[in-house]
C-alpha cells in the first residue's frame, strides 16, 4: 500500500468497484479473473496486474472474494470514510449533483450549498438551506469540508476556488469548464462536459466517414 | 486527414478548442506555441506534436493564427455540424444537460425528450414537450437524431439503448452508471460521475497520509 500507484490504475479501480458491487448485489460470492475478464470487456491478465498493484486478493484455484474484494477496494478509494461535501452553484447541474450525491449512498454527505443568487438564499437543495457564497468563509470556521462540488459558471469558478482554498478546502469536484489553476497539494478532478460532448462529436463524425 | 489519429490526441483537442476559444474572445490574434504551452500547462512540443496530426496550422516566426486554428479545429471536432440530440430521462440531470447543450450553442441543438413517467409527458423540457419512452420508435421514424444523452437510472439504460440501436441511434451521451454493451459501429462517451467522485476521494485520501 506504500508505493506509488499510477493514476491510470487509480482510474480503473471505481470500474472494478462498480462490478463487483453489481455481483455483491446479484448474490455472487466468488469470481476468477477470467470470468470477471469477459464481464468487464479487460483481460485477465489486466486484472490480475492492477489489482496486484494492492497487493493481490485472488487465490489460485479459487479466484476473488466478491465481499471482501469490494470492501477492500472501497478502503483502498477512500469509500470508508465519510466525506463532507458544499456544492456551490445551484442551477439545475447543482440539483443533478446534490441529488447524485445523496442518492449514491457511497460516503459523501451534502452540509451546505451556496450560490451568489439572493433569491435563492433560504430554499431547500435536497436537506440543507442555500446560503450566499459570501457566507463560505464564515461556513467554513465551523465545518470541515472535504470537497467542495463547483456546479456554477466558468466565469466565477476561478475566484470561488480560490476563496475556498484561502479557506482550507483541499479538494474540488470541477463542473465548470475552466482548467483551475491551484497550488500544490489541491486535489481537483475536473468533469469537462464541453470536452466530452466534442469528443463524441469527433466521433460521430468518423462514423460519417 | 485521412491517416488514423489517436484517441489520446482527440482527448486533448476539446481542450485546445477551449483555449483557443477563450483567447479569440480576448480579441487575440496569434499566439505561439510557446505562449499557449505557458496558458495550458502542457509543453509547446506536445503542442506542435498534436497539432501535426492535421497537418500542422502553425507558421515558423509567427505562431498560430487563433480565429483560423480554432475554425479548423472545431471542423475536425464535427463542430461545422449541427447536431440533433434526444435526452432520455428527464430528472435533474436531464434538465442540467438540456439545458448545457442549448447553452453551450455548440452545435447540438435538443428535439426531444423522454421519459418513462406518465406524470411527466407534456411537461416542457427547454423548448420540447416531454414523450413518453415508448412512443421513441415513432419518433425516430421522423426525426433525424445523431445522438441521444442517456440521463436516466442505470436499470432501464441498457433495454432503451438497445430499443434506441434498433431504430437507427448511433451514438450515446452516456450519464448512466453502466458500461453499455454495443455492437461495432455505435459510439459510446461515458460520463461516469461515480467513477469520477471515487478517484477523487482516492485522491483525497492521500492528501491524509
Amino acid at each position: 500500500m506504500e508505493k506509488e500507484i499510477s493514476q491510470a490504475v487509480i482510474r480503473r479501480l471505481p470500474r472494478y468497484y462498480r462490478y463487483l458491487g453489481d455481483l455483491l448485489h446479484a448474490g455472487v460470492e466468488r469470481i476468477s479473473s477470467n470470468e470477471l475478464s469477459v464481464k468487464m470487456h479487460v483481460t485477465a491478465s489486466q486484472i490480475r496486474q492492477d489489482l496486484n498493484n494492492f497487493g493481490g486478493f485472488g487465490q489460485q484455484g479459487y479466484g476473488y472474494n466478491v465481499p471482501y474484494l469490494y470492501e477492500e477496494i472501497g478502503k483502498i478509494l477512500g469509500l470508508n470514510h465519510r466525506h463532507n461535501v458544499i456544492v456551490i452553484g445551484v442551477g439545475n447541474l447543482g440539483h443533478a449533483i446534490a441529488n447524485y450525491i445523496s442518492f449514491e449512498r457511497l460516503s459523501f454527505t451534502m452540509i451546505g450549498a451556496f450560490d451568489v443568487n439572493p433569491e435563492l438564499k433560504g430554499k431547500k437543495l435536497g436537506n440543507v438551506e442555500v446560503q450566499l457564497v459570501d457566507e463560505i468563509p464564515e461556513f467554513l470556521k465551523t465545518h470541515d469540508v472535504d470537497l467542495a462540488a463547483l456546479t456554477l459558471p466558468k466565469e466565477s469558478a476561478e475566484a470561488v476556488t480560490q476563496k475556498l482554498i484561502a479557506n482550507g478546502v483541499k479538494a474540488f469536484w470541477n463542473f465548470a469548464h475552466v482548467d483551475l489553476d491551484v497550488p500544490e497539494g489541491i486535489v481537483v478532478q475536473n468533469v469537462h462536459l464541453s470536452d466530452s460532448l466534442m469528443q463524441l462529436s469527433y466521433n460521430i463524425n468518423q462514423l460519417k466517414d
